[in-house]
């Protein structure tokens, strides 16, 4: 080791979906199979470069007052960040700086732990039962802070409004996120008991619904003292993470209404027939409400399912995780995408 | 205070410059006057929006070959970030993670002391003399690391390359970065030293010669071992921070060489003009090697200067911090913005 090495950083990072070659079918990153809204395209067909030799709108603030509008809230209760991620490991530096441990669940989003990891945070991971179901009296222990995907990933779920705030309720002394990545493909948002807990956070992200993985918008939705925080630490770190173009972009989505119910609503029905289709050869499949199935097959390994997927061009994701390493993770992608998926596992079985 | 307020992170945010409004001449944030390549606008023009729907190229591999070429580095010496301070951000959680303090000058890029404060490092900050020169021997002592910005900010100052190279040579058990944001204005950058010294890291950015400051680009040059010890850094924290479109729209400005330097050279020369004209005003001007100029007069207070030009919706830039409070630091514009400058200097001089 060279002497400089000593104060070098060691990661333990998240890891992402592979990047499989373009002819591939990937159904392995939750990404959205429909091209985001035709207003997007405008904005790039309008887009004068010139204004990128100035700094960003520092606040975003037109894009802020339009996601606020959606949801009856104002542009004080939205934070804008490079993706749901880039708000979430904010959220964690701005809101779990006690003592005691923050608790989110054994199985959930992946990046928890690592951001804990990062930000020197402790915490605790409150076990699912074994049909994967969260139990929301684990939440009513001491704590310095909560974390709730809903709908959890990678199992699918869905809790109901009254699930969490009942967890809200019994910790007026810590934040509570809801990490709603998926909420728009069926679930209830939390985000009407906003106006209700000054200390509920709401997550959400344009990767899925809207189809802007690669844009890398994400938002938060809370009280103004938790935003005004959220700001504090942005402040703190990079006084512009929105570029010019990702505000635009997201905001012709956000006011395309039209075109985001229906795209969500054609995901959700390729997703519940494939569920079916997929329950017809023997999985065990969640019911989900996110654009995602969890799946398990009672007689082949899903190991060996991902593999022999692969080798037809198709990914799917698999977790060499405890309790969650005989499951599968498959993205709902178009209906022909996923009646490949269907005719490959079909000619796996009949080996 | 709330009962969840406790754990609430307290911001010491840096402060950028002020957002006036349109109709003003903004030289205050050191933004190019000239808009980016017309090849940025062609990136646009032709822009399939559908491939937002997917995550952008997690590596960023074509446009880090392309920052290499121009370098004559390997792609894995090229890290890429969100802006150069998130470069610089995610560089001192990845380098200084040592129990002696970092050090940098007293006077320099003052969103330094923010990421020691935020990342909980230790920091010392030796003098720049009475003419804002470092002295190389103040960073000899045991140190965390170092940073220098060359050309240094707000003072406009290049240091020549065998300064840097004696305080890189001088500290072979710490990471130094030199953080280049104004080299292209007529420094001589450390990127030829790379090869010679793996612990030395370059920063550089978009936003000032390539007129890219809204669309976030920034950039770090060092040894493969600092580069993979970036990629852990945001690995634990955001996969995706570059986004599909300022990966395009930055590989079309590294390619548009011509371009760059034509606009690198218009700024230098209105810049070395201008100096001369506020000197003829009586003004002591640093000779820059930047886009702005930091200039103070004998007779008139600098706040009162500032607050004159923005009556006349003229913003430059003031600092009240010790040491540099009677001085201003100018962006160096177009011929006609400039002239605007001078003109409202004479109505203020002749008062």
């Amino acid at each position: 080791m060279k002497s400089f090495e000593k104060n070098l950083f060691k990661a333990d990072p998240y890891i992402a979906g592979e990047q499989p070659a373009i002819d591939s079918i990937k159904l392995n990153a939750n990404e959205n199979p429909y091209p985001p809204s035709p207003a997007v395209q405008e904005v790039f067909k309008n887009f004068n470069s010139e204004i990128l030799k100035k700094y960003p709108p520092i606040d975003g603030l037109e894009l802020r007052e339009a996601i606020a509008e959606n949801f009856e809230l104002k542009a004080e209760n939205v934070f804008l960040g490079n993706g749901s991620d880039d708000v979430l490991g904010s959220s964690f530096r701005a809101f779990f700086n006690g003592d005691k441990p923050i608790l989110f669940a054994d199985i959930t989003y992946s990046f928890y732990p690592v951001w804990c990891n990062l930000l020197n945070i402790p915490y605790e991971n409150p076990k699912v039962d074994e049909n994967f179901e969260l139990n929301a009296d684990d939440y009513k222990k001491p704590n310095g802070g909560i974390v709730i995907a809903n709908p959890n990933a990678p199992t699918s779920i869905c809790k109901p409004l009254e699930f969490i705030e009942y967890i809200i309720k019994a910790n007026p002394e810590s934040v509570v996120i809801v990490d709603e990545a998926y909420i728009d493909f069926g679930g209830v948002s939390a985000v009407s008991l906003i106006p209700k807990y000054e200390n509920l956070l709401v997550v959400q992200t344009s990767s899925k619904s809207r189809s802007l993985a690669g844009m890398r918008v994400g938002y938060a939705l809370g009280s103004k003292i938790l935003i005004d925080t959220l700001f504090g630490v942005k402040d703190c770190y990079n006084s512009y993470p929105m570029d010019s173009v990702a505000l635009k972009v997201m905001l012709a989505s956000v006011k395309d209404k039209e075109y985001f119910n229906n795209t969500v609503a054609k995901i959700c029905k390729t997703r519940d027939n494939t569920k079916e289709q997929l329950r017809k050869l023997g999985f065990k499949v969640m019911d989900s409400k996110t654009n995602f199935l969890f799946a398990t097959h009672p007689d082949y390994s899903a190991k060996e399912i991902f593999e022999y997927l692969k080798t037809k061009k198709i990914y799917v994701r698999y977790f060499s995780k405890p309790r969650i390493d005989n499951y599968l993770r498959i993205t709902v992608g178009t209906d022909n995408e996923m009646q490949a998926m269907l005719d490959a596992l079909k000619l796996f079985f009949a080996k």
